[in-house]
């Protein structure tokens, strides 16, 4: 997929994004709870946006990507290849503006988030579970119908729609002193650093990022990105590579990469299902595992933190439950 | 147990007990979802009491209970049986009055209820899981200490105090056509019965409760109390038996009681968890269930429905998942 000509991505691009979607999205609810603030010593603000459409951040970008297309663009349809989240967040977005939607899944997807796809009326394409298959399916399916790629995070309307969410929790809460969100492809990522850029520049990022998907470490350290990684981490929203986009605006904004080991992670997941009732997922979960893994970074002070999505695959819990025992 | 004196309840007692517990409560959010209501062709009002604190709606009676004692009976503090959520709800009151608190827990309770318990602070005696045991526990707590004895579900000040959720809900959706709550002791039905006095008398009651234990629908058909079962359900908060006090308030508020399976329930709570990211327990989901199971009764309708608690044990989830798939 390339990309439309629409840098450079500022801070203002988050604004228009969150103008443009305002009419379809939820403003989701920052949450607070006290024996979360207790066990971690620090004052901790959920961006609850496993309650967001779809069930995932994701679909403020789709939406953003979506309705910033031309008329004569839209009607030839969008196509995208997603592990889920992203898939569900186009279809839903192209049903809101009445435009097709093909969606490539590898196989191996998680089910749930298949069916929710097909739910919101795209049409599925299935190919191998590698990044040239998929690819190459999009480019056959551009090629056909005309559609519309939209990349699930180096798009630069997928980046700025996914920064609105920040720039909800930094208007509730402007005075956060350090912000938190999962590092998977870097859309959300990236997005966050420009919401900062624009209404908190002092306030520190942090990246929550698997150790089976470390990728965004190993990058940061070397300085270049370095994707020569098979991903192995529960978190199946977080097993993308870092964008090359999304990894020159998150340097930028010298945001940290804190690393976090999957049984961290799933234990941090029991401690927001039992404390928060809220039913996030895997990957939602890397940014409290963060916090707790790091009390001199965040003690004492008061903290953002994205829940990035809710769809959890009930079938593969028992699994899940196993790991964090 | 036996009860103070303060009978007959009425719909102010549930104004009164709203006015006293309003600075140690929470005002729980009313869920909305699409999903739901398509699937329930019913526009459905979650009054999300799993968002209380303690993870339960029981706070509300609790705390209704301890900061309606004298400071006299106070000081010589509270006891009571509980499989769980009661136990907590009124461990928490005590600790925020700042008396002792005993509870009664019968072997085999869910232990992280219990963890509960212990952790606001309250002091654990462990019984056979029979109501006798129970009692007799209690009895004897009482003289040792003085304590007060406060039951889950016949005390009119818990009563009173079940009653302003639906307050609550009611407040902010004036205009319910039904209103659907779990039954167990009855301590939470009796409650709404009266909030449905005091805001909307037209509103018809109706009471989930498990096939597995429908002492309450066997009582109503015989127009007598009948205790004669063993429960066996999913649903841990609704094992207990129905209320000589209960059962009148309930019998003269004409509700109607819904029995569900536990396969509903389960498949409800599946719905539940997806659809609204929320953990809510078993026990939360017999309303959806009563709901879908009930269509002539609900379709069209404005519903409002009691989530009524979240403490799940994670312990039991692949278990109780095996039993929804």
């Amino acid at each position: 997929m390339t990309n439309p000509a629409c840098f450079p991505l500022t801070a203002g691009s988050v604004q228009d994004a969150a103008a443009r979607i305002a009419p379809y999205i939820h403003v989701t609810p920052v949450l607070r709870t006290r024996a979360l603030d207790a066990v971690s010593g620090a004052v901790l603000h959920f961006k609850a946006e496993h309650l967001q459409r779809v069930g995932a951040f994701k679909f403020r970008g789709a939406c953003n990507a979506v309705f910033a297309l031309s008329k004569a663009q839209a009607a030839r349809g969008v196509v995208t290849h997603s592990s889920g989240n992203h898939g569900a967040a186009l279809a839903l977005a192209a049903q809101l503006r009445g435009i097709p939607c093909h969606v490539v899944v590898p196989e191996g997807a998680v089910a749930a988030k298949l069916a929710a796809i097909a739910h919101y009326g795209a049409q599925l394409h299935r190919c191998a579970p590698t990044i040239a298959a998929r690819e190459a399916m999009c480019a056959q399916l551009q090629v056909q119908t005309g559609a519309t790629a939209i990349h699930p995070y180096t798009h630069p309307h997928v980046i700025a729609g996914q920064g609105t969410a920040a720039l909800e929790l930094l208007t509730a809460q402007p005075k956060l002193e350090a912000l938190v969100v999962p590092l998977g492809g870097g859309g959300l990522a990236a997005g966050t650093a420009l919401a900062l850029q624009a209404l908190a520049p002092q306030c520190p990022l942090y990246l929550a990022e698997p150790a089976g998907a470390a990728d965004g470490a190993r990058s940061f350290a070397r300085g270049q990105l370095d994707h020569d990684f098979i991903p192995d981490t529960v978190c199946d929203g977080l097993r993308g590579t870092l964008g090359a986009v999304n990894f020159d605006i998150l340097r930028a904004a010298q945001a940290q990469v804190l690393t976090v080991e999957d049984a961290q992670t799933m234990a941090a997941l029991r401690l927001l299902w039992t404390r928060t009732k809220q039913l996030v997922e895997p990957s939602s979960a890397t940014v409290l595992a963060a916090v707790l893994a790091n009390p001199a970074l965040f003690e004492g002070r008061k903290v953002g933190l994205v829940l990035s999505g809710g769809n959890v695959d009930l079938d593969a819990l028992p699994a899940l439950l196993a790991l964090a025992a």
